[in-house]
């Protein structure tokens, strides 16, 4: 069986590697589709090395079918359409005990802490498997993960419908935070640099700005009367991102924290005492983001066809992961586990 | 009719004034006791001469009976016992449209944008009066509008009983947050330098920690079984004290924003994404706080005996700035406006 390895040194390696049989409580998926997310990315430039054990295979976005099923294991049949929740969290913790599992102090993260999902044949516990519905592809599939993660977003935001919201950075999660909102009613307005990005959140409908060009807290202004927008979801990670989410939010506002922020950030408190703002942080999501997702990859309203850039066989699994961080023409791109015939 | 002013260049002058007789939806109010709040401080040191009109009366804590009723006026009487909530909002502005009025984006914050408490004769429109019972003492009843604040800066924490809560900073906004605190059931722990307020606090019966002795995050960790503190309010409006307040906060923990920061800080956005922490600002009150002060206040969950420290004639007021300015055993000071006989 083939497998898509990091071994450290930027490096992904395609290798033959035996196959893991599903021990008690444990299902063995025959992967279709795994998605490259910017998580991987960071792990392919030795970001994560404090957590991923080189040589690891990785990816937790995937889609595919049971294998083989384990002993013990009830409800879940080979040949049954899957994704996976790569959450394990202890159960005991203190976040474990007060029903937040899946930000348990000592969460294993399936794909990064323990071996993923770019690979033919992926065994892993029967409780991080969700099924899916027949009438799902297995390509739209391969993005519940990260539009759980946008369905988590939205959720944390508490948006509301004919509420007006805006998404700082237009990357795959950024668009799939436009869509999720939209689906809930809200109106959006996506404010992302680069130029490919914006033409794909436009081809979804979507209303951009192009913060480089456009006085954004004059166009803000005007959009919402001047009361200014509802809910932020800073997804770029940037300085400035979080100096346009304050500058732009309404009184009572609500800033979602979506992006990674790697150093302290400058943050204006005296307007949150003065508009009594609110910020919260979002980390990946809870099991009924992925029914949400799934029902709303189902009925069209995140449309696969324009946010899945390119599909690559496995054997070139280390040339995506170039082309993806060369940047350019790409947003979400799967990799194709899927064995021979 | 006696009125303090200040007059700009810190100084605060008493002077003989003519009583505003009146109007068409106004009251009168006889002043009976008016607190000295950190705000005016400010405002006597010149930090917001950009509102303050000088010379002006200053003082937004009261309490006192209303001396004369102007026209058309209804439902208050003469005599009766009242203090004000000294906000008045446009009604028209996106924040009051949206029901957040005591934000209102033209908000004239009596005492401040407009002549305050700090006289014998007060006229200010009927619908900022709150009539008070009876059984509540007028020196007492001065502490409404302090407390109205802390009982807002809880509502906003949406603080449950049982849980844990820290209070950076221990002055009187920062001790009654804590009585608050205690008042709803939860446990709480007084963060504060000086040691003359951790001794009221302690004499309240809150705990108390002092940051330049104690090692806070250790302290924390203990008393929290390692799950992090629910809520954090920070009072102290320093750098200090807001990494202090991420660092104690449990997954899903929840920072107010209680002090003035008048710069931006250097925030930990990766622990709001990784805990899920909530930050929300907190400012003034709502009609319900007011309610909910008085009633704490006659019940005697805020024991105004330890937190007044002294009452000084209004002829004094300008020695009681001084000596408030310049620190020591001092919490909350009360000047006495009342006519003779």
């Amino acid at each position: 069986m083939r497998s898509a390895l990091y071994t450290g040194n930027a490096t992904i390696v395609i290798e033959d590697r035996p196959p893991v049989a599903p021990g008690p409580g444990q299902v063995q998926i025959e992967v279709a589709y795994t998605g490259i997310c910017g998580t991987d990315l960071h792990i392919l430039h030795g970001a994560m090395d404090h957590r991923v054990q080189a040589p690891q295979t990785i990816g937790h976005e995937m889609s595919g079918r049971i294998a083989a099923v384990g002993p013990g294991v009830e409800g879940l049949s080979v040949g049954q359409p899957v994704t996976v929740m790569p959450l394990q969290w202890c159960g005991t913790c203190p976040a474990c005990a007060a029903g937040h599992q899946h930000i348990c102090h000592r969460l294993n993260f399936i794909g990064i802490d323990s071996p993923g999902a770019m690979q033919q044949l992926w065994t892993v516990p029967a409780t991080v498997v969700i099924p899916l519905p027949e009438d799902l592809s297995l390509t739209d599939a391969a993005l519940v993960e990260p539009a759980a993660v946008a369905v988590h977003d939205v959720r944390r935001a508490a948006l509301q419908a004919g509420e007006q919201a805006i998404v700082v950075g237009g990357g795959p999660v950024g668009v799939l935070i436009a869509l999720v909102a939209r689906s809930v009613g809200a109106e959006v307005v996506l404010l992302e640099l680069d130029a490919h990005r914006r033409a794909v959140a436009e081809q979804l409908g979507l209303r951009t700005l192009d913060p480089s060009k456009q006085d954004v807290a004059v166009e803000i202004r005007d959009w919402t009367k001047g009361a200014g927008a509802s809910v932020v979801f800073e997804v770029s990670g940037s300085a400035a991102g979080i100096g346009t989410a304050v500058q732009a939010l309404a009184v009572r506002g609500r800033l979602v924290i979506v992006g990674i922020h790697n150093e302290p950030r400058k943050v204006d408190l005296f307007q949150f005492f003065w508009r009594e703002l609110t910020m919260v942080g979002a980390r990946v999501y809870e099991r009924p983001d992925y029914d949400t997702a799934i029902e709303l990859l189902r009925r069209g309203d995140i449309p696969t066809d324009v946010l899945i850039s390119r599909i690559e066989p496995l054997e070139h699994a280390a040339a995506a992961f170039a082309a993806l961080h060369r940047g350019g023409d790409v947003m979400k791109v799967l990799i194709d586990c899927r064995m021979a015939g």
